[in-house]
């Protein structure tokens, strides 16, 4: 479903991509799917090698993102991954180890608040250093309802919280040490769900950041975020919706999903990786990231499990991740 | 009503007044609203005669106010008196004549909006100048709706429109010169009332003032005022209702009525009241302000009649209107 | 400039556009804005008859704008104007008589409030009813300063309102029937410059528009639109920026100038006209838009110095700009 | 200090209570403090022996508390004590098992923020219901500095955090059960300083409360809470000040200290000790909610230390104070 929207964006929104070439395990919803002009392939590895497709966008399951990252690290495509990067740490350290054999940055995760202009405009005010260093992080996701039957007690920590978890290794620029999963009395709106979670995730560098998640809110797709420094605090606005003022009081609107809260995001983010692909390497996002992703995720897992503070062990960070990629301006 | 009202506030929450009397054009009323201790005098004339009482608070209906100022003042009595001050200019300068004569103030007027803590901290920013000087100020007066039949269309102009004339002269510290009313499309809301209506304040100085005012807006009682300056905006607040995030949006509950919305002005005014009764004057909004109030509902009568731009021409200000009242230090 | 900026979004930005063809009285600056591959035509008439051109894009000044847009609609080719769309009523009624004898809409001007995200929701919530009807329309534009020298006394009135007499039309579906012009005490910031200014504009419907007009504000771009409604008050809200809490409050930061407020609308802007005029037509603001604010302007200088109401009057309004264009969905 | 603050509260604003004797260590201090007519009494137990005096306000210092508490129930007098009750446990057992023979509430302690309207509104919108119940409760709380050398580390625990504790109990109608401390990176404005402090406080009903705890934070004196409920969320407003619009932004001031976030807070909770002492008895935060508060500073300052969770141990609650003190209505 997000593949079509992405084909969606690249054919109707954006400038400068063109869809060559689609597959899917279901060789019908494929050419269904497929724009006119673009090939229909058996098989990803079949679309990965052929000489029309100079960029790959990956939207399939997760367990099958390893094999589809590295067969287009080995032909040196660039590549989209939406998240999650991978579902294992060995299989993040097989990317992270063939991209930097490869030498140049090629995968893009898809973490698409990074390219969201509120938490751009809070990360500019962290980064300017007017306001101190950053020393507690308070962040804040609420869904309206998440599928029942579908969406497991687990999800929160390794499907949601990981949105949490990135964004704020972005906003510090810092890595996630340890984590600790508190659980407040469940709400009733749930039934067996493990609703809502308290994590708290203490940063490399000292500060400490304590997500508070709440995924059958009712109310509306609520993200917050609210950095405490030294010196003062930065945090993310009220959605621009009109003001009203009407019998239940004076009011503004909030999203009722990811899509309508995050569609300029998506858009961005694409923007982003269609002019680092036409460059032959990729932004934002990167495969580290996707590996801190997913250990951040196992230690989550497994500080509900034991009730402790759990740590995260990460290799030493390869120079390929510690800069920039150089993008040529357009 | 209000004058029961103030006797509560008088006599349960204020420090440093006694009540030893009361009277009424209905003496049953006056017996039944009367507490323990106060005696009930048969006419206003009496009340304000005995030697018992230090100081006076006029309630009676706007006719009555003239001649019950002038025994006041006669008497050498402070005294209260809630709005109108008077109904004709006639009258009102006559109790200006007879305050002047007695040489220091003993009148104040009920304009309670000058003791809500919202305007008098846009007073402070506004006279504190770091703005530059104010040029345009946006009123705005809403009802949530007004008693069908008792209020009639000329009410907005002389009734509602008084406080936002007099918080503007005050604001401002200017005159009004002159008003125009100009008439919007009706609410279908109001069977024949005249409302919305829009008005034209021309201060002395030049600054222009718009009021707005609509009386049946169903919403809540919501008073908005925002100034204008050379290098910056001044407004009120939303009011300090809690923030509720649910299925209406993100939201502030809205006074239901001016009840609710100036309790603590109405408070505040009369403890202000009662320490320069106690010295034997007045402070606040006076009867040069009553004056000013009657003229400008005058002049908003006659614009609404003729369509056309009406003067507002005042005496020379005595000297006692000149300076603020000296209130010893408590 | 703002053709180079035009330039850039549809090479850079925007999916579905290329640039065929450039002019400009200056060649030379025509050459160095011609992105690879486009003609430089000696003159507009020649770029617009070229066989390579679809769709024309005018950003002259305004007095070259009839004779482009007439060419255009003889050749029958989609065309955005820049505004004002003419500077003249007579201009104004020879296009639209040439666009309806044409048969079919090809003029778009650029009022790009339209489409920006903040009015287009504020008007789905005005047209939505649950408000009732609107009745008052508080429009304010504030700008941090102009170009001294360059911007004159007339230009609040013909430059720049012209934007809120636009969205007013819109806004409440209604034309203007008359304008009013006050002018308050001047600022002290703007030298000679009559500044600031309130208009009234009285819509056929009976509701009034007053506009607060300050050019000189030094604070920032600051554009606020509030709308009465007989049950209910819709406003713009603030902009989405970092809400920062440090020794200067609570605080968001305000937009320096229209290129920051407004970046978006110009993008969204050109989408739309992208698909229309590839359908051969145009979408948004037509000819009848423009005519209406050359009309409603006229009214403004005229009413500036008569101290006067001036009317507004329209010739019966074409069939062609009663409905909406229809554009085939993409 | 807050002694005298008192004095001028109870004999220039508040109606209903009389100054009839003072006491101090140092009786000079006691002898300037004292109204006119009011006695000078060596020892606070000859104070509280007087029969001129009905009720009592104890300002000492906290390890004086228990003594003077206990000749107040001995006495039968109601007694305001400001904060801390008693500093130890022990002491704190001691005033309740007294009470509870005395057999009617006497002792009402200064936890000031129950009387603070924006905290009163927020428990309305909880105990209303109609948002569910309250899962997690988030309560913020920065000062812009504290005096150095004299407020040490242990005191965002068992100073500032008590009010924390206190309004987290009263909002959710529930006790502390245990306590964790986590201690974010230092902020460098605090010297040696242990600032900012996070502490999570497990509710017995299962709720969360995380509370953040700044005491250097330059900018100003912040208090926020947040309670996060299974349908939505309820939170303080920002405070009433007025919004500017300048080169800083759109902006509201935020208090300077206590004295100006609280002050009608501290005039309300004397208003309402006045009337309840006044028959006989005490209102609001009682000896329970004191021993409670010693109890929970006492675990946060074991969990600072061990870097676990630390349970609280409350006796079994009496039936004295379950029910809410009947004071009869006024």
């Amino acid at each position: 479903m997000i593949g079509q929207d992405h084909i969606r964006r690249l054919t109707k929104v954006l400038y400068g991509a063109e869809i060559k070439g689609v597959t899917d395990i279901d060789l019908d919803r494929a050419r269904a799917a497929a724009p006119e002009g673009a090939e229909v392939f058996d098989t990803p590895k079949a679309l990965i090698a052929s000489d029309h497709v100079q960029a790959v966008v990956i939207c399939s399951w997760g367990p099958a993102h390893e094999e589809q990252l590295l067969d287009c690290i080995a032909a040196g495509k660039p590549v989209f991954c939406e998240k999650p990067m991978v579902t294992t740490e060995a299989a993040a350290l097989k990317v992270i180890e063939a991209e930097t054999a490869f030498g140049r940055r090629l995968v893009q995760v898809g973490f698409m608040r990074r390219f969201d202009g509120d938490y751009r405009r809070l990360k500019r005010v962290i980064d300017g250093g007017s306001l101190g260093a950053p020393l507690m992080y308070h962040s804040v996701h609420r869904n309206a309802s998440v599928p029942e039957g579908l969406y497991t007690s687990d999800m929160p920590l390794n499907d949601t919280m990981v949105h949490d978890a990135d964004i704020s290794r972005w906003l510090l620029s810092d890595e996630v040490a340890a984590v600790e999963v508190r659980l407040p009395r469940r709400s009733g709106r749930g039934n067996d769900l493990r609703d809502p979670t308290i994590v708290l995730l203490h940063m490399t560098g000292g500060a400490i950041v304590d997500v508070e998640i709440s995924v059958n809110v009712a109310y509306g797709y609520d993200i917050r975020g609210e950095v405490s420094c030294e010196m003062g605090i930065a945090a993310l606005p009220n959605r621009p919706a009109t003001v009203i003022s009407d019998q239940h009081g004076i009011r503004q609107a909030i999203p009722e999903d990811w899509r309508e809260r995050f569609i300029d995001a998506y858009d961005q983010e694409f923007r982003e990786w269609i002019v680092a692909a036409g460059q032959g390497t990729a932004t934002g996002p990167s495969a580290w990231d996707g590996y801190a992703a997913t250990l951040v995720s196992d230690a989550a897992l497994r500080a509900v499990a034991s009730g402790e503070r759990e740590a995260v062990a990460m290799i030493e960070k390869p120079a390929l991740y510690s800069e920039p990629t150089a993008i040529a301006a357009e």
